[in-house]
């Protein structure tokens, strides 16, 4: 990482902090590189040479201030794996699902975001499902196989992205317990009657 | 519906393909009540007496021009019908998942869109929804009282909300197929071993 070796990991924490609240005040697409630069005290040179564009710089601040739960996680069971994965969810600041749902329609008109937002968010989230499913296969807690294995990652974020649009509401802790246990677990070959 | 009395379905629908070319061409929130009213040789009275202003006017706009397919479907047996529901997904229009992700993303800031969705589009689907499994029940293909079932509207819906934001790609006949096999089925009791 020679390239990012002229800023100390709190000056780039500050750098994120910044590009963070003025996403969130004013939108992904109404936020520039000078404002950045201005309110972070710094140049548009320095932010173009570390992260490449505004994109990445978005992305990356926000991804920097809260990994997914599921990458710290291990209980030692699948169903303990994903409750404690995704019940944070419930727990997020209000914020925080505007903040993800604007980037993501900015996405759909940005092919640079889209593949920021792949490649550092949905990429490591995709790892550590992978990872929750070899440990689960490895204690013989599912098939080597699990038919439904290929979409857990997408059925993990469905609650957050499809729920509120068609109810108005985020999903609660009881919510996403049941959803586990009646969706995921089966979908990974886990029987109801276990 | 005596206040819509004084407008003809086919008046109706060539004011509805107005509203929905405008939305299409220039997005949700840029499109004025004015301009549909001039498009559409009509006044913005009578759009305001029928359809009460601009969310609920969009929203039966673009329903007219397609159910879902879920709500004509009976093919007998729930597998059938999950299919023949969500298969025509892949065939939508490349327009078509933008002019819903603008309506989506239109609707977090404005209520009466967000009310005028719930309501217009997704109760139709969800009522579709409950008819395909009170059938599945009656002929005894799941059980009486399918855990999964308060989820599947929503996970039928997942793999064109979900799936493009992560890949940027949107779902296949395959893969829908196999989500249906691998997920909705034994969510609503469906053993693999069937």
């Amino acid at each position: 990482m020679e390239r990012r070796s002229r800023l100390t990991p709190e000056r780039e924490a500050e750098i994120y902090e910044c590009v963070e609240r003025l996403v969130r005040e004013h939108g992904y697409e109404n936020v520039t590189m000078q404002q950045i630069a201005a309110e972070a005290h710094t140049s548009t040179a320095t932010l173009y040479r570390h992260w490449n564009g505004k994109p990445r710089l978005v992305v990356e601040a926000v991804r920097n201030r809260k990994p997914h739960p599921l990458e710290a996680v291990d209980t030692g069971s699948l169903r303990g794996d994903l409750v404690a994965g995704v019940g944070p969810m419930e727990h997020a600041a209000p914020g925080d699902h505007e903040l993800m749902a604007g980037i993501h329609n900015a996405a759909r008109s940005d092919a640079d975001l889209a593949a920021a937002v792949r490649e550092v968010m949905a990429a490591p989230i995709e790892r550590a499902v992978e990872t929750v499913i070899d440990r689960a296969i490895a204690r013989g807690e599912i098939p080597p196989d699990p038919p439904g294995r290929r979409f857990v990652h997408e059925l993990l974020l469905a609650p957050i992205a499809v729920r509120p649009m068609m109810t108005g509401k985020h999903p609660d802790s009881e919510y996403l317990t049941a959803y586990i246990d009646a969706v995921i677990l089966p979908a990974l070959g886990v029987r109801r009657d276990h």
